[in-house]
Order: C-alpha cells, then structure tokens, then sequence
C-alpha cells in the first residue's frame, strides 16, 4: 500500500474528548437506535446534545428511563466519564434567558467528570452580583461566560480574572441581536485580552475548551 | 397658490440646533468660501465639522486665524452661540483612540454655548476608573458614552445612571471591529434600557441630542 | 474582604428605572410564577414585556385578572408607579402596522407613571397628517417616533422639533425592510441632528429614554 | 448556419439609448485612443462616465479641446445627440453634496438631448425648500431623485407627485451610511409607491430611465 | 394659524394611484371591518394586497361575495378604476415559481384599469421563449420584468427594448438566492441601462410605477 | 515511529497541477529571491499570480529578463509545463474590464501547456457577439465563464453548451456590485444548472478546473 | 419576420441535461398534474427535486406507484437517461447530517444514467475515514464534495485528488453556520486550486457539473 | 464616601497579563512620548503593538535603539517578562503570508517570558507537512492555530491535539477572504470541538489565551 494511515482511530485517546452526538436534525428512529446503543450501564459514555425534549419523549420508556435528561440544555448521558482528579471550572452567566446554554455547558463538563460550578444572572446591568461572587470564580481553573445581546459580561470578566476564559455568545435577544451575531462580534472585541471565543450558542464546545485545559494541569 | 408653506425657514428657531456644515468630500474652494463668511466676528456662528487637518492648513492665513480649529475633532468654529444658563453635558470616553469622536462631541457643545466635561479612558477593561468619576459624571445633565471595539461602555454606563445616556460607537478597532458595527449593535443591544444610539463616529450628532435634551430644562 | 463592593443594589434609585421582565422564550411555569407575585395590589409595580397573548391566555384566571393586560402591545403590569408631576411624552408612529412598538411604549410610559399621548398614521407618504399635528406635538417634553420601512418620518420628525427625540425603527415590512434593519439604518442615518435610536421594535426602550428626559425636568 | 442571428447591432436604434464608455479602471492609452475617436464634429455622440479630472487632464490638449469637460461629474462628450422635442425631466437632489451623481443625471441628459432642470439642496431637513418648488418639478415628465444618508427625499418626492420617478441612492454618508447600502434599502422600503430605484451613485442610468419615458411620449 | 397646510388630502388627484391596503400583519377584525366598507358597488375602489387565502375565507361569506380576489397573487378588489383609455403595460416573468409576484402587478393593473398582458416562463435558461415575443412584448408602452435567482432576465429584457422597464426581483430560490436579495443586487447591477428596481417580490409597486408612466401618455 | 505519512510529497504528480506563487501581500526581496530561482531555463516552471507591475519593475533587469511577464493579468512565468496533448478551453468574458482576470485564466491554462482560446466582450447587454461565437465555443472541451456586475452571462453561457462550465465573477462594478459580491451570488443562482463557481476574480482557479477536466480525457 | 431564432427548442440536446422540475413552493395540484404526466413508462423521463415527504404523500396512489420516491433526498423520478456507457463519479460527504444533499446529487446522478457511489462520513475530523478511502476515490473520473460547517472537507479532497472536484457546501450547522453562508464562504476560499463551487445544498447542481465532465469523455 | 472601590488597580496582577499599547492610529508624538518611557532598561516593560514600521523609523535614534523592533509583526519591546519556569506554546501558521499574525503572537510570547516555537506552512493544502511535526507540536502546552482563507487548519489541528487550542483567522485572501470574515466563521464552525477563536488577526489576543493557560500550570 502507497499510504500510511496518519491518524490513529481512538478519538478520545487522541484530543482528551470522548464523542459526542448532535442530534438536531437527525430522524427519530436513527436517535432512537443511538440512544438505545448508549445507555447507563452500557459501558460507553456518549453525551447527546441538542436533543429536544419532545423528541426524547417519543423514544420507548426503556430508552429514556437509562438516561439522564435534562429538559433546559437538551442534553442526554447514559454513563458518564470517569471523574478528573483536578480541574473545577466556573460557568458565569449573564441571565437566565441564556440557560439553555449555560446548562449545555454544565452538562457538558458533568458527562465529562469535571467539577464546575453555575453562577447565573452576572450580567453587567447588575455589576454587584458578579462582584460579590468574583473571589470564588477566581479559585476556579477556568472560566466559561455565557452571555448573549451585546455579550458585555465576556469584557468584563476578561478584565477581572487571570485564568483562562471561553466566551459564548447567545442567541438571546431581538432586532440586531436576534441570532447571536451582536453578541458573537462584540465578543470578539472584547477589550480584555485572551478571550476564546465561540460559536454561538455553542456551551458544548466551550466545555470541551476548558476540558483541554484540564487536560493539562 | 394652492399650496400654503407648511414650514418656517429659521431652522435654529425650529428646533434649537443652529447650522453645521459637513466639510468631507466638499471641494476646497467651496469650503474657503464657506469658511471667509463665517468666521470670528461675523455674528454668524457656524460649526464646520469633519474638516480634515491638511484642509484647514491648505487655506488662506487670514481666514484660518479668524478660527478655532481642533485638528484631532477636525471642527472647526468662529463666533459660538451664546452660554446656556442651565444644562451641563458629560462626555465620556471608553479610550484614547475614541478622541477624535469624543472630541468632536466636546467640541460641538463649545460651539453651542453648553457648559461640559470629558471623562477619557472610562473603559471598562479598567473599571475602576469609571467608579472613581461615577458621583461627578452623575451631577451632569446628560451623559455622552464614546466607545468602539465592543462598546460595553455603554451599557454599563447606562446601567449607573438615572440621566439621559447617548451612546456613539466608534469607528476604532480591526478584524470584525473594523468600521463600527460591531460596537454599533452592540451599543443597540445594551442590556440597560433607554440609552439613544447615534451613528457610528457621529460625536457631533450625540452633542446635539444632548442639546434638545438641555433645550428643555 | 478586600473588595468594596461598588454599586448599591437598588437599581430603580439608581437609574431612576424599576425592573421590567422580557418574557419571550421564558417557560410559562416560570412566568406564571412570576405574574402570580407581582399583580395588583402587591405594591410591587413590574412591567412585563413581550408576554403573548396565547401565553397569557394559558395562565390561572386568578392571575390574569390582578392584572391590566394589553394584547397588541404584549404588555402586562399589576400596579404602576406614581404618577410624575412633570414630563409629557409623545409617540408618533408612522401607520398602524407599527402599532405592536407604538403601544409597547405608550404602556410603558403608563407604567411609568408618566402623561403621554399616541399620534398615530403620521407617516411622511401623507405628510399633512403630521402637519396638522405639529403644534400639539411639540407641546410635550419629549417625542417617540415610531416607524418601519425607510422609516422617513425620523427624519421628518428631527427637523420638526426641538425637542429630544428617540426613533424607534419596527421589523414591519418585507424584501429588504424585513426584519427592520433598513429602518434602523434609515433611522441612524437621519440627516436631523440629534436623534437618539432604539434596537428595532424597541418601544420599552424609547419610552425607557424618555423617562431619562423627564427624570430631569 | 445552423443559428439566425436573434439581435440586430444597431444598439440604439433597438433601446433608443446611444453607447456610453464607464472609464474607471481603464487605462490611460486605452481611453485616450477612444476619446480621440469621438471629439466634437466626428459625428459620433459617445458619453464617457466616470473619467477622472486627473486621467482627463493626462491627455493630449488637443484631445481635451474637443471635449466638453464637467469635472464634478466626471463626463465628457464631444457631439451629442439632436434635441428631443417632446419631454422635460427634472432632476431633484438633497444636498450639494450629492452633486457627482446629480450632474451625472443632468449631463446624460443634455448628452441625450432632452431637455432638464436641477433642483438641488431639497432634503427632508428643510421640507419648505422642496414645497417652493413642488408646482414647478410637476410640470416635468419625469422626476429623478438624488440623495444620500437616509434618501428620505425619494420617499417624500414619490408622495407628492403622479409622474415617473427614479430614486439614485448615494453613497455619501459616514457610518452605516458609508458606502450607500442603507440609502439604497431605504430607497427600495419607500412607502410611497412605484418608484423605480438604481444602483448606488447610478446618475447615468436615472437618464437612461427617464430617457425610456421621453422614447414613449 | 402660524403654519399653511402644504398638501392636500385628495392623494389619488395628488400622485395619480388611489389607495391600497397591505394586509399582512394585520388583524382579522380590522380587515374585515375594512372589507366590508369597500366592496363592489360602494363606489371606493380600493386594492388589497397580501391578503392571504385562509385570512380571506375567514371572512363572511357576504364579504367575500362581494370581492374578485386572486389567491395566488393574494389580492382582492370590488370596484376597479375607470378603464385608462391610453397606455398598455407588458409583465414578463422568468419562471411560474414566480406567479405570486408577477400577477400581483396584474391584478393591480386590473384594478387600475390599465391594459396588459402577462408573458410567464421567459427565463434566460430558454433564450427562445422571449425571444418569439419580443415583438409583441415591444408593442407595449412599459414592460414589468419579474425574476428570482439571478434575475438574468432584467438584464436581458433591458438590452432589448426601448420601452420603460421595472424590474422586480423575487425571493424565489434557496442557499444564496434565499428571500431574495441575490435577484435584487443582481438586478441593481443590469448592465443594460436605465431600468428602475423595486423592492424584493414587489409586484404592486411595479405596477404602480408603470402607472405613473401610463399617467403621462 | 507512530504516525504513518499520509500523503507524498509530490504535489503536482498527486493533484496534476504545479506550484503556484500568490504575490500579493509579499515583501520584494522574497519575491525577488523567488524570481531569481525559477526563471526561464531553469528546469523549474513555477506560475506567479497577483504579481503587480510596480513590484516586477522594482526587481533586477537580469531577473526580469528571465521571465514572460503579462501586466494585465499580473502573471509571470520562466518555462511553462509540456503541452498537453489533449484539451482545449474556452475563455468567454463579459467585456474588457473584465480582461484582469479573463487574462489570468488565460495566461494559467499557457503556463499548464493548454490550448486555449479568448473571447472577450461576449456580456449580455449584446447578446448578438456571444451568438455569433456559439459554435466555435461549443467544439472547446471546458468553458470559462468570466463576468461581473449581474454575471448574467454565467446563466446564459450554462444554457447553451453542454460542457463544463466554470464561472468566475469579477469585482467590476461600483454601488451593490462592488467587490463582486453581486456577481457572486448572482452566479451562485445560476439557472442554468452545473456550473461551478470560482470566488471573485479568480481567474487562476477557474484554469485549474479545466485542467482537472483536461486531465481526464 | 426580422429575427431568426437563435436557440432551438431541444434543451436536452442542446447541454446535455435533461428537464428538472424543483417542486418546492409549487402547490399540490400543479405538482400532481405534472407527476400524472411523467411517471414510469411515461418515455418521458424527468426529475422532480425537492419533493417533500408530506406533498408527495398527498397525491394519488396510482401516481405514487409509478414513481421511484427518495424521502431523505426528496426526489422522485418514473423513467431514467439510458445508461452511460462511460463515467463515474464519486459522492464524498462530511457526515450523515449532509444526507439529504448527498443523496440528492446520488439520485440525480441515477436519473442521469451515470455511476456512481457515495462515501459518507469523510469529514475532516477523522481524516483517517477519508485516508483509507482514497484509493477508490480517486479511480472515479470526477468528485462530488458535499460538507457543511467550515466544508474543510472541500479544501482537504482538493488537495488529493487530480479529478475535477465539485464542492457543495450544505447548510446544516446553527450559530455562523445556519444557512450555509460559513460552508460557502469557506469553500469558495478553498485553498486547494481549481475546485467549481456550487450554491449551498444544491446536490443536483453538483451532479449537473459532473455530467458535463462525463458527457467529454 | 458611598461607594467602595471594587477592582484593584494592578492590572497585570489581577489578570497575569501586563499591559499592551495598540499604536495604529495613535499620532507620532503620542507614541514618540510613550517610547521614550518604557524603552530596554526601563524596568517597566510594556509590549507596543501595530507599530508601523515608517511609523516607526520617524522616531529618534536613541528611542529606536532601546528597543528590540520586528517589522513583520510590528511589534516592539524594550525590558521583558521574567521567563516562565512552565509552560511552552506552539504556534503554527498555514503559510507564510500569515507571517505578520504568526509572528505577532510568537513576539507577544517572547514578551510575556513564555518559551514557544513556531510552526509555519502547515496549511492543510500539504497535509504531510503537519503530519511530519504532529508529535512535537502535541509536545507544547498550549497551540495557537493561525490561518487565512478558509482556515481549515483550525479544524484540522483541533482534532489532532488534545491540548488547548485557540485559532486566529487572518485577513489574508481576496474575493470572498478579504478582510478575514470567511476565514472568523470557518473557524467559529471547526468540527474539532473546544477551540477557542480570536478576532481576525488577533495573534495578540492568542499569545495572551495561552497566557492564561500557562498562568495555571
């Protein structure tokens, strides 16, 4: 044969992340062949995301029951991985209205065994919350901010801690918010420097962020 | 005559702004005409904006000295209206490189009699320096907030004050930055309500919404 | 603890402005919660925005009739605020169309406490409807000009009044105007000098601004 | 031959529009030789657009001489094409600053041969120029309207006339008005109906246009 | 009275198009309550547009009696404008897919009692479909042209006419073509000269600006 | 060692194109060490593109001496590659401004040792010139389309030949066709279907295509 | 009659393509005439794209049984091209999610009487899928790319295969993803040369292009 | 006093990165002033970035000679971070035409005392070259990815690390690359999960994301 293969196939051996299936657009009956595969007790942890809840509600009983659903983040695990010894990662959000991204991330980072904490509602139109909270974000290893209209909080937290920060855009809001793209730009302006930035909505992805660097301590 | 004239001519009678005439792209000639009318003494006073250094030097001695020219705001005024009694303006800037803005803004209130203040470097990359001047800014009338890159000034300004915000994103920054629009939508998204926005750069159209604001104090 | 903490918590004596609740994409259990705390009589004046009808409609009748709820404008409040003794507000909107953002902020000025009144089909393809209201108009201490489409009347508008004027452009419109951003463009862009804009169907935001004006007077 | 021959060549004859040469991008040989082809009494009218003051000055003075030169607009022609008898347009501009596409439009008429007036400086910002001279413009047999920023004047124009108007949006402005998108959007938004709208800083094809209505009369 | 009246309030006298009303967006009772007044035989012409088929069989059956409604072109009228004794208006279409907008202008064309013809299924992909009704089509004193995807057919159609020409881009098509705009920028940029555009999928609008065509013959 | 190498190194043996240098943006002296390698003779045919005249002025006379250089097309090459046995291709362009990138495509297809053909001012705006050509087009094995403004050419080209076709818009034009993305989308919805779209100006990447085609015959 | 006509009627003939009709946006009716017509040993063949699952479904049985129906692809097509007796092309796609692009430009190709085979799952995030399958990729005479996200897919085939390649980006994706414009933009930037690009999830078009390359060999 | 103090003011110790001067568009004096503080030998080491080189060589001898000046990146530093016992960062580019971005985060690097090695033409158009250094580069902390046009290389690289990875889009390209948007949305819709992406041309803002890492180790 002319060609070597370059890559090997264990995936998560190889990038630290195990797989994930995203499921929006995907056919019942080929979810529901998935998540039948995966569930607790199989063995092999796989996380389902985007994973709505009246389409997780029309999977047999059997299915759903070996599952840890949870409606807000739309996110599925059977197992989960095993837990890291070190890493805590700190999710900041502006607002509720993010949850469903704020959760994704969480969720993320719980089917990935890594400690974390949630603080929502630190956007800056009410800057004392995140000021009363700041010193116990600051013992955290990362740092993921979620925040959507003109994502203000992602600057601002930038400028107040040293660890490493994920911004994730939301596509909460109207007018020339709607969809994120205000939120997305404005994140990736942000005066603070050092700032990863992701896409919008994509909590998934900014866990899988702060999981390399877990990887590394 | 079938029509009656529905509006009077004296435009600074109508709505308490006097004329501004808008030098970019106007041919040099013109602008020396224009400028040998209005000049000190003239009892005509008359805002020359966006009157570009190497424009103003290309013009004759005797009608550059009857000016006050400011090459980083490139305005430009004769005579001024004459001092409000009431109405203080605060101008507030995110950075240095907003100056030409933020000074273009400082500069139309000179021109128009009301009495004013800039605040540079409020940044909220440093927001300590914002808190520190927050008590004085709060004595203003009006509060101009000057900012590029992710405009973030402008919400949390709007959210630290009871008083009347407009809010100018600049032009300053690169990459998605570039231009303004990314701090122009995200100064519309501020999660503080009721800030007005102002075209991108436009620090003479925000003096001037501050001025109908002093207009009716 | 070596942070003071820097902004007291008492947002309406700070911006002058009491909360208000987006409720769009918020589950209806929350929501309900939410209206179930805050009717009338509670002496807790909220104003809640973007509350649709048919969500409104799935609420505890008990609920829904501690409240004054309004169903083009999407508005709901139990108690309002006591009325000011100064500051009169106008919103002139450009058709009927627009009729969902014109009343949004003549609900919020309600709950404000403050007096306005709503011109109504003012828009500039029938300029005398305007003219015949000019007078009246500028009466008030301050004027919400609502309009979609090329949102010509911001313009008009401007260069009619001395007064501060908010614009707030609508998504009314189809081709290029859906959505809004042609009037919100169109609206920045206005050729009168001073015109603060609103994020597109903003009318919360504009009645939000006004209130900033009459704060002062 | 397997295939007729479907157009004739004779281009004007078939859209009663002669050629016109757009110069920019083209190199000073190549335009210097056309422009040597088709001075004044070759007996061959060509309209050349957008040459340059700078490209047109670097040609022989000989060339030069047999040119009608306006500079503002950047056209030339030499002979241009008999006098029309029937059919007068009117060309309406808001600014002077507008003025390189609203002499674009008034050459290409006087290079077609039909007669015109210009009406400049009749921006919305002062309504009471343009209604002094409302009963003049409508005794033209098309109205071309030439305006930048927020192109208000299309919309305000097309309401109060019943004759054919063509809207040339411009590309002055600064901000969101930069480079004449949002004068063009809200130029197609105009609520005022049936006005047909050209391509940003398109003076030469708002002639072509009204000259297809002077072919009809 | 400080202020004359400009314009009078007879618009049909004014600008030669009597009213119309857009009904997308707005309530079932106000359009009834509309309908019913503006029937056939209440001597009030009156064209609605966007009015959809399950709004329309909403309607009391005496309502709807009383109306020649089209469901494609989703337009509804009682009594029509006098039949215009000069002037004949040519509406060609690229594709079937592009009915809803090309018998908008039709239908309007009816209403305003001007004579037309529909020429459907021109588009450039089958050259020799338009070009055997060229000649008619040149018959004709104005030509609508409706395109979607790249709207080659505006372009084509103005190289080979000399009549009036208004081209309307529709927002048929998907990916890039999707709502619309490709047509219209596509269409903005026609090299051949002198056609006006409309906004997107707005056949209404062109029908009027061929009126105001037909207004001067 | 625990990777295997994917893929060899020999780039033009594996895609069956050779080397080719992207200029712009590359400081002279790289250029210039770049030049003085690959000249003629010296076994080495390499192809530079967006090489500007300025630049290839500034290098040494022996340098330049060495090379075929094409101004128009800012292409330079020493040897070229063997000519190819089979294969030959069109290149159509809409018109002469145009002609930077119809050259491009051009001096490409010579440097890979392709026959070729240039037709130049084929655009729609004179359908005649491309009917004329038709039959001579037809018998060359792929087709370069190359047009900017509405590209409608690419449409009509696709529907009258049956081989491939590769379209490349140009940025020619000003207003909406600025920088070619009108052309581009305009493209994109070709209604002619199979045709595969270069981004904008590029000529080079349209001549590798038809040499992709050419090496499978 | 003074034109001849320049294109005849066969278009199959003419660029080797037969007819498609694209079903979506068509109503029920006009498509269940059509498919009455061309169902299987019609002798007609033609191919119905975008043919949904739910309008399909709705038709007659007797039509339904005489059509071959692909609901991920939606197409449906009665009688097939005769084979062809030289050419295949290979379908390489991301992911499954891309499925109903891939599989429309496969069934295109079926209709069109060419061979082919799909090879899903390429995408760039596990190269080694692509690597072991490169092999009999590259025996085909041309590629089919179908990708969406970033389409890093496209540039990657590009680079490994000397077979014309033709890239389809796909709008599968949320974020800067939806609707396919980050596929396109990205595809169209492919830094592998001479890659023809076609309008986002247009998998006919791509199939269209490769029968252009086969109907040369 | 009523407010407390909330943020301390030593920047570079509450966020572990020392300050950094953006000098495009700042004047010639106010940066001449600023380097004559900060230059070798200071103690105050302060990084200077988009320093022009013009920019500059126009300042005295004696401030040029105190500083450690690098073109391509237009950087300049005089003192330097204390080296860093942890921590090493790979930056690995697509192409040398990347080099100013490259280099400016690699500079920013040597600024914070951060051992790093770069990595360039690595672009996926040449996959083998990446694979050849794959082992090393997954040697190093923490992997900045730079990349222009497509930016493939980000999704590339992000599914071959399981280290931290933070992309950089560049503005390198033209068409449809220009300015850097393609190459920000590609990577913002890497298929490789949890990369962290900066502003187009932001190999500052990357350096300082690594920064962050590395603070943690």
């Amino acid at each position: 044969m002319d060609h070597g293969i370059l890559f090997d196939h264990a995936r998560s051996a190889r990038i630290g992340l195990p797989e994930a299936v995203f499921c929006e657009g995907k056919p019942l009956e080929a979810l529901t062949e998935l998540l039948t595969q995966f569930g607790r007790g199989s063995g092999r942890p796989i996380l389902f995301t985007r994973l709505a809840p009246d389409v997780f509600a029309g999977m047999p009983a059997a299915v759903r029951s070996s599952y840890d659903y949870h409606p807000l983040s739309r996110t599925a695990f059977g197992d989960t991985l095993p837990p890291r010894e070190k890493g805590r990662v700190a999710v900041v959000s502006a607002g509720t209205a993010d949850g469903f991204v704020t959760w994704e991330a969480a969720r993320t980072l719980a089917y990935l065994g890594i400690a974390h904490k949630v603080f929502e509602d630190c956007g800056v139109a009410g800057l004392w919350r995140l000021a009363e909270r700041l010193d116990e974000i600051n013992t955290f290893d990362a740092v993921i901010v979620v925040a959507g209209l003109d994502a203000a909080l992602v600057s601002v937290m930038g400028g107040l801690t040293p660890k490493p920060v994920f911004g994730v855009p939301t596509s909460v809001g109207y007018g020339v918010a709607e969809g994120g793209k205000a939120a997305l730009w404005s994140a990736l302006c942000s005066c603070a420097p050092g700032v990863g930035i992701m896409n919008i909505d994509n909590g998934y992805g900014a866990a899988c962020a702060a999981a390399r660097v877990v990887n590394g301590l």
